[in-house]
This record gives structure tokens, sequence and C-alpha cells, in this order.
């Protein structure tokens, strides 16, 4: 209910979503029932074809996202999270955190994002914005939760982990990343192949880039602008359309209980369609599982 | 002598340079003075043209900066900082640092860089590596480098400070950008225009960008890749033909007592010129001396 397009893109992303998806996976749709049906009903679409959760309460951008999810109780960001149990990013986040919690074990979930390569394929960046600040344990869980994801999610195998710094040497870096380096390095739970910098995001030098969320944030919104750009310069170019963000849909909180993915405020229905297929493939690989075991 | 194509590209970059100065403005080449005179010659330019200081060291990239600048006292980054008393990036910093030293006042030098804007004109960020690690303190005072900089080297009235941050109100952020903001926002000696995030750094929100080292390097180092790929892909656009780094040739490091400008190692002839006209410009808008007067 919370997007800029809500609820007319999710709804119909949602009707896009269960094209794709097979007949034992069912879309249950949280928010206001009317408003929903109204609009499955103006694009010929059955509401048979959902399950629904009626909501009454909408959490704004502007909120405070704790806030929001307590004194709302019967918004879809909360209604969501408690069936996910048994919307702003920041309240995503929040109802990560309380409701869906974090695996025994994880210091600090992280959200993730896929970057384009320039040759094929993609790189992954965690974190891109739930940790502004880190301590480097956190960087090498970042790096367990990147290289899973890589490996299950997008099938790559024996995933390599670099940790994003500001040279090539070991030694190089701020104090964080000198203090992550040696831990990464010396984990075993990643294949790690040491720092990239802000040059080689785009390379095939790794398949996960570990940053602390506030550079990972930066870089993210950086990198969505050359998005924008290329368009208002029409440039059609693959390397430069793989930046529409509506292509992956939204950004996985990574070492909770239950695949959770935050969506764009300015979602359309591709993305909502393209979320739920991102959501479906992290159910598909239990990944949940995979990470609870990394960190036993 | 310690670029990939020094002492030629330097050579020729002198060259050019030489026909844009007036001729009151004498450059001085400081390097290996035989191998210089026969570049000169083999260019059919006469060495009259310009001073020598022969030296006889070359520091490499590889060296420790610190070790290198106090063993090799003849190398022509050591003797060119004893000059303007009176190689690698990391042995220009540590140079500035011990022979030119840091303005009384200024807590740490900082390096900063151009953006081109989407529009037109372009962006100043400060810091992209000089202080991979930052206190609050220091961030207010690259504002006022930024803003000294931007009002006088290019001409910019009452130029637009920002901090780069992960949200655009007041108390978003990493805990250095929650306690530099109030700071900046007080401190009156710059319009400051409070968060900028990533994707507003080709914008005209601001004028002067600010951040810590580890972000602007990181940031600087990813915008020049998209150059590197727009070429690659054979895109002609002016915009991403401003990513070039050799129109703008170098990296001042402000706050120091005397015009540093910091060369890419792989500077060609034009990015020399460039340097050295910046260099003038530094010199010609006094800026030295506006910024010793900011920290009085």
């Amino acid at each position: 209910m919370g997007g800029d397009y809500a609820p007319e893109a999710t709804v119909l992303g949602a009707i896009e979503a269960y094209k794709v998806l097979s007949a034992d996976q069912k879309l249950v749709l949280i928010g206001d029932k009317d408003q929903t049906i109204s609009i499955l009903h103006e694009n010929n679409f059955s509401p048979d074809n959902f399950d629904f959760v009626h909501t009454t309460e909408v959490i704004g951008m502007g909120e405070h996202p704790t806030k929001a999810v307590v004194q709302k109780p019967n918004s879809s960001i909360s209604v969501g999270f408690k069936l996910l149990k048994e919307g702003s990013s920041g309240a995503m986040l929040v109802g990560a955190m309380f409701s869906v919690k974090a695996i025994p074990g994880v210091l600090r979930p992280a959200i993730t994002s896929v970057m384009p390569k320039l040759e094929e394929g993609l790189g992954i960046l965690v974190d891109v914005g739930a940790n502004a600040d880190c301590k480097p344990e956190y960087l090498v869980q970042f790096g367990v939760f990147g290289s899973l994801f890589a490996q299950y999610v997008y099938n790559i195998p024996n995933p390599r982990v670099a940790l994003v710094n500001i040279g090539e040497e070991e030694e190089k870096g701020n104090l964080l990343c000198q203090a992550a380096y040696p831990l990464m390095k010396e984990s075993g739970q990643f294949n790690f192949v040491g720092n990239a910098e802000g040059r080689d995001l785009f390379s095939d030098l790794a398949d996960v880039f570990v940053c602390d969320g506030f550079t990972g944030n930066v870089m993210l919104k950086f990198a969505e602008s050359f998005y924008v750009i290329s368009r208002k310069k029409k440039i059609k170019d693959d390397f430069f359309d793989k930046f529409n963000y509506e292509q992956y849909g939204g950004s996985p909180i990574l070492g909770v209980n239950a695949p959770v993915v935050v969506g764009h405020g300015i979602s359309n229905a591709e993305a909502i369609k393209n979320m739920v297929v991102l959501c479906r493939d992290m159910v598909e690989s239990d990944l949940t599982e995979k990470i609870k075991l990394a960190f036993q």
C-alpha cells in the first residue's frame, strides 16, 4: 500500500507474477481488499487467483520506522511480517528485525543488491544500507551471506568474495577495512579474493563485493543515476539497461529467518513481478536454511 | 620521472603547457636532465624555454611513501617539494605534508577532484583519498577548502556545499555524518545546503560535495570506470567524455602551504598540460592565501 504507485503497480505486478508461478505457489495480497479487487476487475483478472488479507493502515515515507511499525499494527507491512513469521524500507528493515528476527549467530542482517558486469553476469553488493556503521566482524558475515546468495540463488559455483577498498594491497584502507581484511582472509567460510576498488565493481574480479552499508548505499544510488542519465541521453545499450532496477525488482535482506525483499518506493508492475520471482527463487533454493546452517 | 609514461608524457605535456602560459610564467622540469633534453630535441623544442633541476632517483609505485621520500632525497618528487617550499600519489601526499606542510589550523589536508554535472558545469568532491578515516571536524574543514576552491579557481559565486550521505534528512547517515551535519550547518564558513545522496552527485543540487576519503575514493574510481566503459562501448557523448580525467589533469591537495596537484600514474601529455594549467589557476587566484585567511 505504501509505494509511490501503490496499490495499482503492486496489483499489476502480482498479476504478472501469477503468470510465471507454478500452480502450487500462491500469492497473498495484503492491503485494502476493496481497492485491490476493483483493480483486478479493471484488468479482467479473477480475484480467485489470490488470497487476501485486508488491512486499513498505511505507513508513509516520512514516518519514523520503529514507531510506525509499532503504532500501525494494521498496516500492510506489519501484517505481512506477522504472516511471514509463521512499507518504507526503514519500516521493512524494522519489520524484518522485530518480526522475522535475525538468525541466531548473525550480528547484523544486511541488504544486498546486484550490479551488472561489463562482460556478462552480475555482481552482488552487500551491504547497501542496513548498517551505516560496521564492525569488522559484520563484514565477514556479509561475505557469508553474499557467497551463499550467489551460490544458491544465482547458481554461481564457489563465488569469489572481495572487500571494497581504496587500494589493492592488504594493508590499504580505512580502519574498518584494515581490520576486516585478515578476518575475511582467514575465515575459511568463503572464497576470499582480496580488495576491489571502485573501478572493479563492474569487472569480473569477484562475484560478491562486501562493504559497509554507507559505502554500499552511496555506490548503489550513484550507479542508479547512471541508468537515469543513459535514459535521458537516449543511449540504448544492454549494459546500461541492466542498471534498470525494475529488472531486479528489489533488494533482499539477508540474515533473517525468512526471505524478505525490500522494494523501491517507485516500483512499477514489472519491478513487483520480478521481486515476487526473486522471492520464489530464494524460497526454492532454501537460502534461509543454508544461511542458518552456516551460523550453527 | 615516476609516471607510467614518464618522462616522455611529462615533457610533451610541458611543451603543450608552455604554449598557453604567459611570458612571465616559467616551468621548472625536475628529473633526469639528459633524458629530458633529448626528448625536447626529438620534438624540435628548445630547452631554453624551461628551467632544469637534475635528479638521479625515482620513487616507484610499490615503495612505501614515507620511507621513499626520506630515503630518496634526490628523487624528482623530493626535490620538487623542496623547491616548492621556499611519484606515487602516496609519496605526493607525504611530500606535501612533510615539505610544504599543512596550513596552521588545518586538521587534515584533503585531495579534491571534479565531477561533471549532467546539465552543465562541474561539482567538486572533497576528500577523494587523503583521509580514509575522518572526524566530523575534518569534514567541516573540507567544506571550507571546497568552497574556496570552487569560488576562486572555478569562479562559482557563493558555492553550495553538501554532505554526501545516505538520506535527505538531517538525522540520517553513519555516526560521522550524523555528527558532521550540525557542525557544517552551524559553521557559517560556507553555504551549506544539507545532504546529497549518491544519485545527486551529477545534479545541480550543490557545487561542492564533502565526504570522507574512503567514500570519495571509491566513488571517484567508480565514476572513472564509467568513462572507460563508455569508451569501450564507443558511446560518443559530451557528458561521458567529461569523465576523462585527462581533461582535468590532476587532483589538488588543499590545505597545504602551496599549490600541489597530484597526477594519475597513467597521465599522458594532455593530462600533464592540464595539470600545469590548473596549477597556474591556483597560483593566480591566490587560493593558498584565501585558505590561510579562512583558518586565521
